[in-house]
């Protein structure tokens, strides 16, 4: 048998850095370690802890496993906004508040290893085609809602990366035209009604305008309190409102998968992120909302499936994209 | 030099049919003639004109540049509505009233050429990237604003048809998620405010709440005769109204176009159909509603053009396809 291989999984995110290393040839990410990004402290201080847990996890993993230092070939990390990956230069991550930071020359000056950078949202799209809930499929669509929502799209088992790297935004695409305001200047984008953020704002709203619900009460009256996670909890305890609330979320989720799905006709949509802990209560009405806005055909075509890597798409879709490039796949 | 080899192009509106001849490695469509499509009558006689107008045109090509009936290699003809490209079946086209209709098949008895069908928007995206507008782009969006608004989607020089051969249709992606109702069910579809009709409409409701503007007068009063072409010919003349049913229409065009561009980040978005004889009256307000919308980088990376081959961007995309599957790619 060959020496297995292994690669260095990163994810950069807004709220957390989460490593892990996964096998060459495709596996789940071991040895995962997280730890708040810290992100005002700066990107140098972030490189530095996110090489650090990759020396942990890399030790620990070949501890377990047998193997020496050679055995890990590549190292892949993700990061939020626009990445031209041919010079591994973060253009701007608003939520970082990097702009123009050489992230892979940073990360490659200090490992050995050959290091590739991608965003985040297609790292978390590609794992989950790679290992999770759409393996096997030739074409998907990943949505991912946190602090905002972004997305990825595989076609023929390559991430579609666009004319200059930007491809995928799915949560800035526009689904009321003079509708709210989105923090990326447009109105009436998908994120502005189905981010964490956004679905934790339409249920304040509410309440201030007057709404009975659990909701004020779960958060001792301070409305301002309110989290996408309050809100789940509501709907779980059976909260009219809450429930109100996580249906308008299926539908303007379920019109920007429409969109999607009318575009690209993919094989599957997979959905991450917090709000996928309201299972039925998000994904019945979202399944309804698309049946009744895209064509038949397509929807026939499409699974819509909850994602199966919570908490660790981004680190397997980070080795995995590297893995690719290393089979020679530059598009990955 | 080789001999000449030659690919006839159909491209079979709800409208028009309409028939040409293309040289095998690109070129304009020659010969060209077309006749009103009077769907009514069925499919049988339109698949027989089709036939007789490709003969024709064949016979006149051949005699004007010497050569042989066996210098055609094959034909490609487009046709609205989902197409199952691998039976070669009409799925359903609304606008000609088919159902299941085997349209390779009912060609390929009449002609001894290889015979291959598609989507007319695929076709009209394909001949504007194989000839057109888009020619030397790898990533190229096109819209068709017709009867409908269609859509095609060219990547690394190859239609996207998706997994059910139906992707594309950028006209019914929803752009005002409780908008006005579309021909296909969807509420707040783009093609229910961008459309040929819906142009017109948007115009008559105004006229009918009291708007003043000389539309009335070109049409004698009867606002049911108002059309899209009333309306651009009442802009071209200065009429203020007119020109602000333009403005809005291009404002609902450019929210779609900076979708497709957020989520596909194409080198090109090119705009086909009667829409585009407004000219700037359409593309100034267009392409400011897109950098409005859409991510900067991305409208950086992406030409917003007007159609180079109006009339004949089916004939030759249908002819561009059968050409690149005759070379071997059956995806084209």
């Amino acid at each position: 048998m060959n020496r297995q291989r292994w690669i260095v999984g990163a994810d950069i995110g807004g709220t957390n850095l989460v490593v892990g290393v996964v096998p060459a040839e495709g596996g789940e990410a071991l040895a995962v370690r997280s730890q708040p990004t810290d992100a005002p402290r700066g990107p140098e201080a972030i490189v530095t802890d996110v090489v650090r847990m990759a020396r942990d996890a890399v030790r620990e993993v070949l501890a377990q496993n047998g193997g020496q230092h050679a055995d890990v070939i590549g190292m892949g990390v993700g990061c939020p906004g626009p990445v031209d990956r041919g010079s591994g230069v973060v253009i701007e991550s608003p939520n970082l508040r990097w702009r123009d930071f050489p992230l892979r020359d940073r990360v490659q000056a200090l490992v050995d290893w050959p290091v590739g950078v991608d965003n985040d949202a297609n790292c978390a799209t590609y794992g989950e085609w790679w290992q999770g809930a759409g393996k096997g499929s030739s074409s998907l669509v990943g949505i991912i809602i946190g602090t905002g929502v972004g997305g990825g799209f595989i076609y023929k088992g390559r991430l579609v990366h666009g004319a200059s790297d930007g491809a995928g935004e799915v949560g800035h695409t526009t689904i009321n035209v003079s509708g709210r305001r989105c923090a990326c200047g447009n109105d009436g984008c998908l994120e502005a009604y189905a981010s964490g953020p956004a679905i934790a704002a339409r249920a304040r709203e509410g309440l201030e305008a007057g709404a009975e619900s659990i909701l004020s009460s779960i958060v001792d009256e301070r409305l301002d309190e309110i989290t996408a996670a309050t809100v789940y909890e509501a709907v779980v305890q059976g909260d009219p409102y809450a429930t109100e609330v996580m249906t308008e979320t299926a539908k303007f989720l379920g019109a920007g998968i429409a969109n999607v799905i009318n575009i690209l006709n993919p094989e599957a949509v997979v959905i991450m992120g917090g709000v996928t802990r309201a299972g039925d209560h998000l994904f019945v009405p979202l399944k309804a909302e698309v049946r009744r806005r895209a064509f038949k055909a397509l929807v026939a075509a499409c699974r819509i499936l909850p994602a199966h890597l919570p908490g660790t798409a981004g680190v397997v879709g980070a080795a995995g994209i590297m893995a690719a490039q290393l089979n020679g796949d530059p598009s990955a």
